[in-house]
């Protein structure tokens, strides 16, 4: 039984059922589902964060994306919203550009898939994502990509169902029975299960609460714009990273996304608010003034699942029979949670860890 | 602090804050809260539900209306969306109609506010209520009334706010502090308050159960749709009663309400459905093809507290300092819930009540 | 016979059939109609535009409000969104405010309506307008007033059909027959008219230039953003002028308006854009930073019938029988939309003027 | 110059820009455009209609799809929601669906792409369309299609704006200038053009008009509801016909599209309609209940430009030079439009036509 069908529970469910488990997977469709609002940068080589749990994670994500896609391609799946589009990566100063090459340079000497990279004049960088201001410079991460998040997770929970899991709506909750995890409906009826899955996100406090154990997961709200350029081709243009905090990217069907911001502490506070408004779309004019004329689609909102500590949360809980929990993934979810879900599978059928868990584990490192 | 504030949450802190309580209200904002898509008919005298219990509090709810419509309007409010525009009853039917005629006269004995009820023929109902079908005989009652919940629980918030109350936006949980409810954000932080109010509807039971508490009321799922009449004055247009769960209404905006399905065990899934289009088109044209050609605006979802017994949860729990319940108002809220949380309010407060509470104890009559 | 129910076609619709006539009304409905869009500031007094032709009806209309105001509720109609709620003027020094102060004191010399004028300490001004920045002094009009465009159309619309006139929805064209304008219907059948009244705002030129007629209006687009500040009484806000084409104004649900962009040479491109998203919320949030947390609830765009002059076009068209135009009404039309409607109405029955109608004849004055 | 980017202009535009020409596409973004609308079956060989010129359009257009869909591939475009999903034709009973087996062995025997037509009894059908009623016998052609038709629009857009064409949001107007037609903007001035393509649907008569040309395509409104069956794979459900004026189709996203009303007479009047809803959802639900509780997602409008005769019209407008009229695609123009661009594409560059065009001048057979 899984509870939460976002990036994460979708890839733990497609994960068991090609590994001949039979899964239940129950959601309660909750708009601010965090896989619904990803913006989905899938680049981890020229993150300015270092912790190295974390880090292992992230490039490993990346990289398992090669094998996935290939995968869903061979069951007949096509609207994934994968692309290896490649990344921009640019800063203000040439200065700043430096360190970043070298950062990046260090990091994919292990990681071919990220191609190779190199310096960008800002009349090539424009050329490749033309919306930009006339002065950039850039980097090019060649292996850089991007995905919706939406379709992939979709796909793969359509390709578990195909295979016997079955999916249904509803808020759960959970309550210890003699020792072991016990799942029951909002109907208050017991839902039977061998082993439970907890990927809920920033919503999983709340049930793991319910069996006395305290889960250091919170909302952290993302606002992000889709804006769409009337007949323009976007679907080769690169991921754009500005290594401020906010990111561009584009998708097959002339939109643009521009994202995001991180509100901590907003709770779930599902609103598109003014300010959130101003500062993305600010963000996003100030180094692409060639989209001021798009067509503000839609923005939407997100709780990223923000721990304590940068590092995920993936395994079982010790002290609780029957009860393993994948969380934690943050900003950086959309490039992790198709690989972590494969871990978590892993961890459910007692198969041997490709990646030493220990250091993600619920209690604590 | 008051944990919800649909209409009941709303009329609590209304009340508190006449009172002069410091109050914090806290509601997550979840888009199936039953107020938001509750009708909004307010006439409980021809009802076939017999608990008398549940009678009791639904037919002071609709007498609370005038007292309570005065106050506010008294401060200022003007955006209610109540009329007292009459009820029509209909029945297949004569025999069954003076079956239902006989029950209203009996009840409403006590009734003033019901105003005199009588037959009409029906030429007589479809003046009133244009769309109807051209052979429908209806009883009248003039002191039907409907409602805007969405309208009525802002403006109580409104006022309370006025008075100092505050509003915040967050997904609350609870735990037993030293056998004390305590409030927890949804960052996990403590919110201080000295009394607790749960009026969390349908969802009560998710934070109640980290209480050890397990409370009886589970969401019925209801579908309801909006119509619009394009420059046609509605606003006096009665309420359409057929006595079979369906039901119509009009608000001055030239818009027609046909309601709702009841969906039990639907847990809490938010998704207008095929079937719950059809049921309550076939319905409302069956009774008003009138209404054939009237725009579709749009589909609401709402989740109805539905406890196990008909009659509400209102008081205090003995066994835990400092929490007060009010829910289970189900499918007649909108009614019940402004004189509900005016009594919630006397408990608090220590006042006497108007009504004996020992019959809607949490803990069972 | 009335091509187009915007604010004016509506105001038209009432007039004539208070006085008697029989009317059908034609709209197409278009998602770009002014009247939708409009903010619903209704303050003329302040405006540094000095054309006198058009001032003149501008400070009619203004108070052309308390008559119709008094008339529509007289016949029950309540939901209009109109209050006297006063003006803020601001400016950014205190020189310029000393400028604008005295015209506003030459202007109001014949208007008792705009009440007693006079200036604000920041302070004060912050108290009427709580999310106002904090240093801006002001100048109070206390007889601005605020309007809901929509509510206010739909209310004269729905008296006219209570008097008998007909609402359709359709997209009509014009032709010649014989001297006389004709009405042809989208599927090409003539609509039979004795008077046929083109109230079509920015697309009348289209339906025109089927009579050879040369129609200088074209469309402005506007982007205007609504926010919502949960909780907080916002009905006696009074409408915020900072005399800079930006305006914010406030409604009884708690709603604030921000407006709005002034496009020209747009066309009728019916789009929220990024960058009139961001000029809006610039703008706003630059003078009332207290909007930051509001949330973004909808921006709606509509297209100003802005004439070649500034002055409106009301009248009969000389050359043509049995055709009277209304249009032009540009940036003020909800102002004054109401009284242009009810000259409208006179002419076409042939009633005296209240204000001498050549200037704004159809053929230039 | 073409005016109207639907299917027909989209396709007109992209074979133009092949050809070499230089083009520029003005769409006014009118939400009732059918191609917005239009469901996307792909599949002429059942039809009861028999109007030859008609027919030998429609079965072409269909044939096109090959060429077209490998074309756009060739290019780069991957969302074209096209798929060869065959087609399940139904009939109430056993000899109707004989009648019809014949008809369409007679159609197909010069229509190899239509592949091997059978019989499927009632449990072969609904294995192939789930949600089938169960006792349902068929008719299944494998060469069946169905595409989206705002993609597949979109994709010959971008790839003829890729090779230099411009796309610009505006309502324009035609006047006679010296014997040519000439193209005005919203703005009044005139869009230079050597040849004007009216792609214009629905409301081309309107501008038509403009130049004295009585244009025989009216809008049939159309009503049409999307469902959406969460983790149901249902991108190879074939599309269902059961002969009376509705059918059914799925697409890659979980998405079922059920159509569709045909209202004549309706004007432009672009409402969701209670009794549209009501139509499509009986006749819906009626053959498929298990689409009992799939997701309402949205209720599509859109305007077919319905001919005075079945055929469409193609071709030069002899006394106006530099004219050529597309339209009256119908209720097939999903179908037909792709080769019907093409061949407006010919006649505009003077190529030889591949079909005699004779009887679809704009000036009758
Ligand atoms: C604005 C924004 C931009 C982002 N951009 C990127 C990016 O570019 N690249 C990247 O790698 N990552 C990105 N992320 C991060 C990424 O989206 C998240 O880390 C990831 O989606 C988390 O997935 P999840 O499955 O853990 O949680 P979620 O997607 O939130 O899914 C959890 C699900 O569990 C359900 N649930 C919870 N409790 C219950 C219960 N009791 N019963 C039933 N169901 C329950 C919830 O309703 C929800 O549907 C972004 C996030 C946001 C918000
Ligand atoms: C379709 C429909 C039609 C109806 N028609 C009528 C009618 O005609 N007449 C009539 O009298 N009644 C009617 N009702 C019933 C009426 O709407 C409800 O009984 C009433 O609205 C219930 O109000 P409430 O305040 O108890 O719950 P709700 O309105 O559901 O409010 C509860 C609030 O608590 C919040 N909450 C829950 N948990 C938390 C938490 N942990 N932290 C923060 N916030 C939380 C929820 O998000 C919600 O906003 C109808 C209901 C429906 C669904
Ligand atoms: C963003 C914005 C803010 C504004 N703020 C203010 C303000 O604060 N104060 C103020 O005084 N004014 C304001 N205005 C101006 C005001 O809204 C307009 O001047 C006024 O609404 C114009 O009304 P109208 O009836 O002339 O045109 P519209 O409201 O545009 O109505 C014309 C109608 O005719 C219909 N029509 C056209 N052609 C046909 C046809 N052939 N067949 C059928 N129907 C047809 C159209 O579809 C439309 O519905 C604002 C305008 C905008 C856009
Ligand atoms: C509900 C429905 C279901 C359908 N199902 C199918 C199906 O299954 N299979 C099938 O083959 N066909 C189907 N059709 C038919 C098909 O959708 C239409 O025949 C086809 O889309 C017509 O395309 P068009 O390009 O001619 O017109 P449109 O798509 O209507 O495009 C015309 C465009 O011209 C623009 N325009 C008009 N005047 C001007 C102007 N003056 N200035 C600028 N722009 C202007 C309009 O705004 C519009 O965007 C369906 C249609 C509907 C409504």
């Amino acid at each position: 039984l899984i509870i939460g069908a976002g990036i994460l529970g979708a890839s733990a469910a497609y994960h068991l059922a090609r590994l001949g488990a039979q899964v239940e997977i129950i959601d309660q469709n909750h708009p601010g589902k965090a896989t619904l609002a990803g913006a989905g940068v899938v680049c981890p080589w020229a993150t300015e964060a270092d912790d190295p749990d974390w880090y292992l994670l992230y490039a490993r994500g990346a990289r398992y994306y090669g094998t996935l896609i290939e995968e869903l391609r061979g069951q007949g799946e096509t609207e994934l919203g994968y692309s290896r589009v490649g990344a921009l990566v640019l800063a203000e100063d040439r200065a700043r550009l430096d360190t970043i090459e070298g950062r990046i340079s260090r990091r994919i000497k292990d990681a071919p898939e990220a191609g190779t990279v190199r310096r960008l004049g800002a009349g090539e960088a424009k050329r490749l994502f033309p919306p930009l201001r006339d002065n950039l410079e850039a980097i090019h991460i060649p292996g850089g990509a991007r995905v919706d998040g939406r379709l992939l997770a979709a796909s793969m929970l359509r390709v578990a169902i195909s295979s016997g899991a079955t999916l249904r709506n509803d808020y759960v909750s959970l309550r210890l029975n003699d020792g072991r995890a016990e799942c029951l409906g909002s109907d208050g009826r017991p839902i039977p299960a061998d082993e439970i899955i907890v990927t809920a996100g920033a919503w999983a406090a709340q049930i793991l609460a319910l069996l006395g154990l305290r889960h250091p997961v919170v909302p952290q709200k993302g606002q992000i714009i889709h804006l769409h350029l009337p007949g323009v081709a976007t679907s080769g243009w690169p991921v754009v990273l500005p290594m401020n905090s906010y990111y561009m990217l584009a998708f097959d069907d002339s939109r643009v996304v521009v994202g995001a911001t991180r509100e901590d502490g907003s709770g779930f506070d599902y609103r598109v608010t003014a300010r959130g408004q101003l500062e993305v779309l600010q963000a996003g004019l100030g180094i692409a003034p060639g989209l001021a004329d798009a067509t503000h689609i839609e923005t939407r909102v997100g709780f990223r699942p923000a721990g304590s500590a940068m590092r995920p949360i993936l395994g079982r809980v010790p002290q609780i029979a029957g009860l393993t929990i994948g969380n934690g993934l943050g900003a950086s979810g959309l490039t992790v949670g198709p690989f972590a879900g494969h871990l978590l599978a892993g961890v459910v059928m007692g198969e041997p860890a490709e990646v030493p868990l220990e250091r993600y584990s619920p209690t604590g490192p």
